[in-house]
């Protein structure tokens, strides 16, 4: 009995000192701002996808780009689509080469800025005017193809975003990934991080 | 004394205990990959760049694009170019919006695989093609306009990268740069990204 009101006694110490060393081992690193979530898609109880934050900071796969100019003035996508996949769901498709569930892939939309520059003519990337995402969850899109929902926070117009997004109709979106994209419904052949990634381990993530 | 000892007989078990807890609430993220580093840029004792890897996994700030076919078939740099900082430097952007000593930005050449796709013409990421770096370090580049050092790992025409790099000349790098780049030699009127994230905090990571 005193053993354990004893050893109570320093319970309250160890953890202040659990603390101090957490605060002192930790790598000083942008990725430390990211919360230690359980996964980085996060619906209300409407099933609505809540605009998702800080994926700057996630890992960057891509940036499609079908200008206007080379589309008739009336590009489907005249913007540059800067891609990224949450880091959770990064880590499982560099060991097993699959998207988990919860895996939620963001679009943002960039407006060309420039097309001139001293490195030559081109596409230069400007201001961000939109927001999209699509998200792999078998509970609640228990139907859909690869159980994938489509979302948009964009608002046309503005570079103001949506709070929150409802998941789009199949025809809108799903329909094009199912037919067109190499990878579970994802356009693999089209992201070179993904490609070098896949089932890679560290191997793939750059200079290795 | 006695009340020294007994603290001692208790510093163990709190070390113990410390070393859970910091496994307990450590987020599973790619992130955690990344080793605890110093810095990213990692030098030789002859001065050269060590090539650095894991980049992908860094922060992505932009993809320039000045293909052949919008420069008579002879651009200078005719792939696209995905930019990452280190997430050391990263973190000091945001909260202080300048380059700290020791960044590294990172260039990994992709060339253009496909024009053509179901969202319409345009330009898609084909093969990873070469990789160059800028690094800030006072102490090594004492007389070099911000500090900056300017590197290149591409081994022309093999998708193999040289293992390490010396700094290059002056007028191949630095002085455009010097002479075009909006903020001290980096290239920003192109990266929204960084412009976003300058001095902001989290509030420029992404839908904030």
């Amino acid at each position: 009995m005193y053993q354990f009101r004893f050893n109570l006694k320093f319970l309250f110490p160890a953890v202040v000192l659990s603390m101090v060393f957490v605060y002192a081992i930790t790598p000083v690193t942008a990725k430390d701002a990211t919360p230690a979530v359980k996964n980085y898609a996060v619906f209300n109880e409407n099933g609505k996808l809540q605009r998702p934050t800080g994926y700057r900071e996630w890992i960057y796969i891509g940036s499609p780009l079908t200008p206007n100019d080379m589309n008739d003035g009336k590009a489907a996508f005249p913007e540059f689509h800067n891609v990224y996949i949450d880091p959770i769901s990064w880590t499982h498709w560099k060991v097993s080469g699959k998207f988990p569930d919860d895996t939620i892939i963001v679009k943002e939309l960039v407006n060309v800025g420039s097309k001139e520059a001293v490195s030559g003519n081109g596409y230069f990337q400007g201001e961000f005017i939109g927001l999209e995402a699509m998200v792999k969850n078998k509970q609640l899109f228990p139907e859909a193809p690869g159980h994938w929902g489509f979302f948009r926070f964009t608002i046309e117009g503005s570079r103001q975003l949506h709070k929150r997004a409802s998941a789009q109709d199949h025809e809108n979106c799903a329909s094009c990934h199912q037919s067109h994209a190499a990878t579970d419904l994802v356009f693999t052949q089209y992201y070179p991080v993904l490609r070098a990634g896949k089932a890679a381990g560290d191997t793939g993530t750059g200079g290795m």
